[in-house]
């Protein structure tokens, strides 16, 4: 058995002069999570690693470089999930903190732990408070100023100066990953500042439970694990509980591929939450393992114009990188069969 | 037909010398949201309301009185959903806005507005972001210390202090309202102070999409409204997503109060995702209404102590107020069938 890892970079309109970059940034993060399955560490441990790679790379919407708020800062969301445990830690508006990831993962492994006075751990932490907690547990602190990127700061500039012009077709550019380990067990973590010019304050997918992040692997006598992490626009992520929904309908799924565009159609771009939306935009990213048969399977999904996808196992000497173009406005549908009897790769287009 | 409110001040372990009061309080609550449907205002307007006077009077641990963080202040988390439009607005971690619930209800009723840039309209507000917004929208902001009641204030000085003591059996307290109007459109509201001594930062199930609230009388060519508004531990209604369970399980349902019950059970004291956790505390106060036959059901279940709930119909001059008791631990269903060709109270025991 091995491990695999999978991460992406959002779904949006990703520049394609960047593309080298965004190559050497998901081989860099999927990289050093095998390093830490290798090395024994856990699928929620690996997927860590990744988005702490991504968020400290200025290429992406998370941590350094993030988007900066109405008030010209950087306050970031993220959240992960055990699917071992079923465990979720998550944060929200976070400023200041170099890695958010980091901090909704000390909150995760801290569900467990039995606290005085019966008081729960609490499993989402945000602004201030956040703060605080992260200095209590020693992770490490920046000064605002060190989680601006130049380019961060011109499209800030550019965009609050500019009233007229419609923003979707902007890069979203949030992270994620999804990782499963040799024991079959999964873990899925993703990390956003959130969309440019938000409002102080707003707390969007990437910090809350079944929105951004699910993963289960905790039923032992059921032959599925699955891991997801979404991204796109934060709001309607909520409002349709992705996360969650995307991995409900594929355990009790034969057809993965079909599964997955038909829960992104029905859940999503037919949700009755959704009816007066007009453009709505979501990605996906699945790690799917039958237990019995011990085949996996990446799937992503995407309603945007591109979505960048990089993965590896623990077996590969370097990952490989996948970028969807879409040109339509529906549902784009991709998969790999990975370790299976068969090999495949295929891309639906619908 | 007529519009029916009914408000709760909590799941937990009341105080039994101070029923008169709870019993003064929920009237208060209902008699100002019959005022308000008598008005020509919709079931959403009829919860702010209600909640609005459950937070502002020291007995409930929302708004003014409520629960103190580890740092000795008042935050609070609150969210409404709107039946009619399926539209949610929360709030969490707010410190000095003397009503959240009102916060809460801004951001709801401004899902739908169309912003420049193509920005989406928050639908969860957190911390200092959350109190700016609140100050911008003309809500009234207080001194810190204008939302420590006398007794909050002691509470948190006697169990600062000490260490040794079990503290689920004290008073959970929040407050909740759901609202069916004439015309069948249904709204939730909560609104919470946490757990005593919570973290700073904490956020709970008052403010979160599909845990603290669900209404949804969006479906025309359905039969039913439901709206639901829970109370109980923050995490484990967040994990469970209970709100919105119970809503999903009514709405597909014959026999309400066996299904709220059995949702109760299988779907939180049996839920695989609080299969570590000893002592579960839930409560939820539920209105559905069959738009067929017209008929309109209260139900509430709890699984803490005591829940203290009070209703009102259009037509009737006074509130009229039931508090459950339960000596066992496991899960306690009411029902109470309102407008109804048959009048019945029932009382479960499980």
């Amino acid at each position: 058995m091995v491990g695999i890892i999978a991460v992406h970079c959002g779904a949006g309109t990703h520049n394609s002069d960047l593309f080298k970059e965004y190559k050497r940034l998901t081989n860099k993060a999927c990289l050093k999570a095998i390093q830490v399955l290798d090395n024994g560490g856990t699928s929620l441990e690996a997927v860590r690693e990744a988005v702490m790679i991504l968020e400290n790379d200025p290429l992406t919407n998370s941590g350094f470089g993030s988007n900066l708020t109405l008030d010209g800062i950087v306050e970031n969301d993220a959240s992960v999930m055990d699917g071992k445990t079923l465990s979720f830690g998550g944060c929200g508006s976070i400023k200041r903190v170099k890695n958010p990831v980091a901090l909704a993962y000390d909150l995760c492994i801290k569900q467990t732990i039995d606290l005085p006075l019966g008081l729960i751990p609490p499993s989402l932490l945000v602004g201030d408070g956040g703060l605080a907690y992260a200095k209590k547990i020693g992770l490490q602190i920046v000064n605002h100023e060190d989680l601006v990127s130049r380019k961060a700061r011109r499209q800030f500039t550019r965009y609050k100066n500019m009233l007229d012009r419609v923003v979707q077709q902007r890069q979203l550019d949030t992270v994620g990953a999804v990782c499963v380990d040799e024991y079959g067990e999964v873990a899925a973590a993703c990390s956003s500042g959130g969309i440019l010019l938000k409002r102080p304050g707003r707390v969007g997918q990437a910090a809350l439970y079944a929105s951004g992040t699910w993963a289960d692997s905790s039923e032992k006598t059921k032959q599925h694990s699955v891991a997801v992490c979404t991204t796109g626009c934060g709001e309607h992520l909520v409002q349709t509980l992705l996360a969650k929904e995307i991995a409900d309908d594929l355990k009790s799924s034969t057809y993965l591929t079909e599964c997955l565009h038909q829960t992104m159609n029905d859940k999503f771009l037919r949700s009755k939450h959704l009816q007066n939306v007009r453009i709505k935009l979501a990605g996906a990213l699945v790690l799917h393992k039958d237990k019995t048969t011990g085949d996996v399977v990446l799937l992503w999904g995407h309603s945007t114009h591109s979505m960048f996808v990089g993965y590896m196992g623990t077996e590969d000497e370097e990952s490989k990188v996948i970028t969807n173009i879409s040109n339509n406005t529906s549902m784009y549908i991709s998969v790999i069969s990975l370790y299976s009897s068969i090999s495949l790769f295929y891309v639906y287009f619908y």
